[in-house]
């Protein structure tokens, strides 16, 4: 195996739950030609945490092979809502909050992947014109029976659950973006592999090549329970502040770990045994991986610089109980002085005053390192409020 | 019960199969309010035959008590094809078919129904422009359940045959077509259930009065056993000659003539009882019944002359073996003299030299009242050829 070979062959195996087909696509990567790899985005939710990382870092270093990413941005379906039973109260999205929405999910998408080598294309380019007679032909070509294969609706439709029909058209909707854009590999999720081969035949009926397909696995989130996602709050953003992130990383449970080491850093596999060796003798403490991980993570999203910063502070301010040397301040209007509860919601330590609450009955809140209890405490200029494990602000 | 609801009451019970609902449409039809009958056509099949005649005529009545008739030309389906798996190969019509379809349909429509009373309205009006949104919104009312409770889905589902998923957006499309036209009722047969019923939830849901819903019994065709339709060659067609139709009639079975008379004539009922007697007790020759229906049918559709002359050529041809008094010509070339089977088809007396050859064969054809066999005899001027039961032609 030459050098080339082995990469990709890394490419494939480490971070990847399946590829479809594995023998094609490596054929593919070898064959010089410059591979479209499409990952599509919904602009719904714009922000991008580590569970979407996985597949970023697969789409950048493929980039790094030299081929070109194209991402589809869902905008059209984001306009219209999913109107499926399961979300029916998800509202619309204006196009101002779309554009907006894929403005904020560029910037995350681009810490990742390679700028140059990606073309954005919009969903609408082809839905906005797309009449009844477009959607007539292409739903003619699946069966129902096809598309209640599906895993979660053949649960649904088991159980009695609505399906509405407008459901079964979204696979094909996916799949005629794939034809759009004459997609070489879909990237997705496991969860996402009915979908990601509907793509595939659905390219072959109209004379296009089917895409291959990679999928990775999912993360599980911070909580060691659930796939990582944002509203379950067990996820790790890519655009937090580098604290932030350190913070997040040694919180999560031990047997995560490998896993994340794994996933979405670049550390050697042979590395990561080592890992593995040493913490099941006990010959290493977790943290010291945690923190490891830790800066891994910020130097890839931001550099080695802050990843060091944000390693001081953690150790200065959560492990040594000291206060940090940079924080946030927060102007008090000439000679005001307000309720600790007040202070913490103008400066954004909480994001109602019930959280603000919980946290001073929980013992969570310091004026000037002494713990409070009363919410009715003032705050006057100069006062250092601590509030939760890491989050500060000066009165000003 | 006063003269209007007598009227009224008869219309419903008379050559209906169910009314959803019927106290409604009674309170409707009493109201004084002018009604909208929708009633669809396929321009696929452009010709119409008693069984279409039945939910037709019910239209007439009602036109009759001052409503207004309704009729959907189904031009944009038909333009689009019919991609279900049942009929692949069905294929689209071109505008200008589906134009000289709709000219020929609405010609033997209004044979039954009053034109001044009727409004035809294209479905392209609203699914030329029908854009992907659209469908998402309508398609995201109904349930793949609810779709697949239909009779003949539910069938094919059970039975692992494929159903295409446009097919499940038929019925929302025309459901939408009673949206679009605000139709009060709607007509069809009982086979149509499902969807004119799928047309009464949309209408609610879109914060439309639902429509009644009218449906018709199936008509069995002359061949007393499968429903009438033309591809089965079972059908009286309302637009063929009235000698044709004459013959036809003479060639029903028997048990059917009661039905016939029930839902496609305006005999009283009390008349049709006595008929049933004098059948039941051997007191009348079925063939005098016959006579009177397809009297009864020609006078509908042409005149009483017409049916008249019909009668007379049927006694004078058929049951005496007389040659007609009037017959179409066939005009011979100069002195020329050609074979009986070319004669046959340069009269149009079959569609196919096959054809012609089948009849010389069985013995049905006839060189002025002399039975040939010899398809090599040849026809010259002035003599009168006869091709299967009824059908003549002279040569001039």
């Amino acid at each position: 195996m030459n050098q080339a070979e082995n990469r990709i062959d890394q490419i494939l195996k480490r971070g990847v739950a399946e590829v479809i087909v594995e023998e094609d696509f490596k054929k593919l990567l070898l064959s010089g030609k410059k591979l479209r790899l499409k990952e599509g985005f919904d602009p719904s939710s714009p922000d991008i945490h580590l569970g979407h990382m996985v597949a970023l870092r697969k789409l950048r270093q493929l980039q790094d092979l030299g081929h070109q990413v194209v991402l589809i941005v869902g905008d059209w379906t984001a306009q219209i809502g999913d109107p499926s039973g399961a979300s029916v109260t998800r509202p619309m999205l204006s196009a101002e909050q779309v554009k907006a929405n894929a403005k904020t999910y560029l910037e995350q998408f681009f810490k990742i992947v390679d700028k140059d080598k990606t073309e954005v294309r919009w969903q609408s380019e082809w839905y906005a014109n797309f009449k009844l007679e477009d959607v007539v032909r292409l739903s003619s070509k699946f069966t129902v029976a096809q598309m209640l294969a599906r895993d979660d609706f053949a649960k649904r439709y088991a159980a009695g659950k609505p399906i509405s029909v407008t459901e079964l058209l979204y696979p094909m909707l996916q799949a005629y973006d794939s034809v759009m854009v004459k997609s070489d590999v879909e990237f997705g999720g496991t969860d996402q592999k009915f979908n990601l081969l509907v793509g595939r035949e659905l390219q072959e009926m109209l004379g296009q090549k089917p895409q291959q397909v990679l999928m990775v696995p999912i993360l599980v989130g911070t909580d060691g329970v659930h796939k990582m996602s944002k509203s379950l709050g067990n996820y790790i953003g890519v655009a937090e502040e580098p604290t932030e992130i350190f913070g997040k990383c040694m919180s999560i449970p031990d047997e995560l770990i490998l896993q994340y080491f794994e996933l979405v850093t670049d550390i050697p596999a042979t590395e990561i045994a080592d890992f593995k060796n040493q913490m099941a003798n006990g010959l290493v403490n977790p943290m010291v991986l945690k923190k490891r991980l830790a800066r891994e993570l910020i130097t890839q999203l931001y550099s080695a610089a802050a990843a060091e910063e944000a390693d001081a502070q953690f150790t200065r301010v959560v492990q040594r109980g000291e206060i940090p040397e940079d924080m946030p301040e927060c102007r008090l209007e000439n000679g005001e002085s307000i309720c600790v509860i007040d202070f913490i919601i103008k400066a954004d330590l909480a994001k109602s005053k019930s959280e603000a609450r919980r946290l001073l009955e929980q013992g969570g809140v310091e004026i000037n390192s002494a713990k409070i209890s009363d919410p009715g405490t003032t705050v006057k200029c100069g006062d250092i409020i601590k509030a939760g494990k890491r989050r500060y602000s000066k009165a000003v």
